[in-house]
């Protein structure tokens, strides 16, 4: 099948709201750990894909799938094993009084969750999100969405607080917003529901907030009423590579997590997790049910990527390879002035490109030649950030050394070129 | 492992929200064809399961998830030979310009994403939908499903109308309040988006409207701007036995249709399809993209469902077996005065219950005691209806002559047990 075939077929069937990677689009074919292979048998490592988190078509969860699904694939109704032993187990994952699951079929589902359960708890219907933030594609969860929908369209229920971003100045006070935003939705009669925030700070650039900030935020949704949601749906699950939920590294417990992508390694499972306080207050006003979500399979699939994740020691291997691949990168930055920041932790990272490291002017144009020509030189990766100019750097989390090194150099031959 | 206890360790790590079927839980492990077997080895014959659309664990569709699970799974921002494929084969299941697809993981999504194009097409957000529908679980959507939603959480921009029950009096005349409400919506100040309908009426209690209904209704929502969205969810892919889609019987066509439930046989899969018209329009204002929707393993499991309705001629067997079901029920239904009301097509029928045929009082305890019942000889069915007194018969779509038998037989004692 020719590429431009390819193209042109799709182009009939699925709607034009959807968008394509690269200038010259990629057709995958194959994938392999932290590889994939287009249709003419070319490789590329894959420094982008978070979703295949213990590597693409890991076999045991690709067995995992397969045996559960010949057996039994039903829903939450009746019950079943499999779906009580990965609430279990996930409960396990996290601290404090979070406990109690709820799942759904994506993120997006996951994040719409948690408005319904703080808005019961709550009252309210009032969000504190992020400018910038992406929090999904549910009709809620794109109001509270600014990277992707248009301001005009945002809801009057919507107050945005600004990114702790250290390198472009609102680091430090941006925590003290969230209060604000609390009062300012009070002021045009909305009663405050929930903050919500991408631990990882994925959309503004892979930002790591200053230790007091979480604390600060959490502090200023709660006086006013209102839940604190962590939205782990990138951040989690090892990422981050200090602990399993990236929250943790704050010393903070949020009162719902959400989590998503990394979750089943490509098979749609996701979830919620609260603590028995607030699933019963949700409890006492709705019933909840997900035809697909909890069922047997996708239980044994998140079973299967968390045997994984413990017996092939990923978080252990997230610490070390992101360790290395900073070094890497703080070479870089040595020789490249058009590194003008570099973030991030474990094997989530952000280069933020400038067009001169005093003025800070933001380098999109050098982003966009990056990520093609690195596509071009076999290695896959994104760009994102308000000012679209930082390298988004988020693989596999089996990742190796040899990967890092051969990013590493794919990207110094890049820089070179660039100049 | 002991359902006690089983049961137990669910109440701990799964929300209280989450309800199951029966006074006493039914603890599923193994399923195959129509049946599903308990952690005892005790057969059931499933008579409720539509998602299992061709079978539990349909060995064609677990094969085509297994071995696309092994080969690649990304997502829709790469080119993939499998989702252009499916996209072309679903579209080519319906009629006239529904040729665009978008793709999701739930129905509950595929109805959230038929609200955004409605909103982002119509310039509205009111939303005409019957009175007790069901259309999913995101919190727009659960908004305009009042079988779930409290009555005071419904939002001001809704209009509910009357479902077309022929049996309970609102048949013929269902279809013109449809415009009534638009101009309802309009006095409210909410411009009409939408008038969203399940074509089975499942939660109304399985109803078959009157011929002229659609038109009518959808003339009604066209000309107050908004969009006529068919929910196939649980009426499509061959379940009413005479079209692929329950929409065509009436001779329409919708501007948006969403299914979900039987598209991928249990694997999380679901869709909107619409007119490139439509679609145009929406992408002009937003993108979309949806991180496991149209992934290549949702595209294969979707085209080997299809391959198995073709090849198995599922379509045909529906038509039969449903007739055949129907006779059968007919034949209970004049030895039985409990029984008021027959209704539903193809694998879909719905039993009303009534104290006394002359004052048609429902029955809601009976249609429990048949459900607990039925549990306790092997046959796995529901209960719907806004008055809870409707037994719903939905089983996969593989039922065959021997199983409608198993099931009226079934039926009959425990009919006679309750006189």
């Amino acid at each position: 099948m020719n590429a431009a075939d390819l193209l042109e077929r799709r182009r009939r069937a699925m709607s034009p709201a959807y968008r394509l990677f690269y200038e010259e689009p990629l057709h995958v074919v194959r994938g392999e750990g932290a590889y994939l292979y287009d249709a003419r048998g070319k490789e590329y490592l894959d420094c982008y894909n978070n979703v295949a988190s213990v590597g693409h078509c890991h076999p045991r969860v690709v067995a995992a799938m397969a045996e559960q699904s010949a057996l039994l694939n039903t829903h939450t109704r009746y019950l079943s094993e499999p779906v009580v032993r990965y609430a279990e187990r996930l409960a396990e994952t996290l601290p404090g009084e979070l406990g109690v699951c709820m799942f759904t079929c994506s993120g997006s589902e996951a994040n719409d969750l948690a408005f319904r359960i703080a808005k019961a708890v709550s009252g309210g219907e009032g969000v504190v999100a992020v400018d910038f933030a992406y929090h999904g594609t549910t009709n809620t969860v794109f109001g509270f969405s600014p990277e992707e929908c248009p301001a005009e369209e945002l809801p009057d229920s919507l107050q945005t607080v600004a990114a702790p971003c250290d390198y472009r100045g609102a680091g430090e006070s941006a925590a003290d917003e969230v209060a604000g935003a609390c009062a300012a939705l009070n002021r045009k009669g909305h009663r405050s529901a929930l903050f919500i925030c991408d631990t990882a700070f994925s959309t503004n650039g892979v930002l790591t907030p200053p230790p007091a900030y979480f604390r600060t935020a959490y502090r200023g949704i709660r006086a006013a009423g209102g839940l604190a949601v962590a939205d782990e749906v990138q951040a989690g699950l090892c990422r981050m590579g200090e602990h399993t939920w990236a929250f943790e590294a704050a010393g903070i417990v949020p009162d719902i997590v959400t989590m998503g992508k990394p979750l089943g390694n490509g098979y749609p499972l996701a979830a919620v997790v609260t603590t028995p306080e607030i699933a019963k207050e949700f409890a006492q006003k709705h019933s909840y049910f997900n035809t697909f979500a909890g069922s047997p399979v996708a239980a044994s699939v998140g079973l299967a990527v968390l045997d994984v994740i413990e017996e092939e020691g990923i978080l252990q291997n997230v610490r070390d390879t992101g360790r290395y691949l900073e070094s890497g990168l703080k070479e870089l930055e040595k020789r490249f002035e058009r590194i003008g920041d570099l973030r991030g932790k474990g094997l989530f990272r952000g280069i933020e490109l400038v067009r001169d490291r005093a003025s800070r002017e933001a380098d999109p144009e050098s982003a966009r030649k990056i990520r093609e020509r690195l596509r071009a030189d076999g290695v896959l990766l994104g760009v994102t950030g308000p000012r679209e100019n930082v390298i988004k750097i988020r693989p596999p989390l089996v990742f190796s050394r040899d990967d890092a090194d051969r990013l590493i150099e794919t990207l110094e031959r890049a820089l070179q070129w660039l100049q």
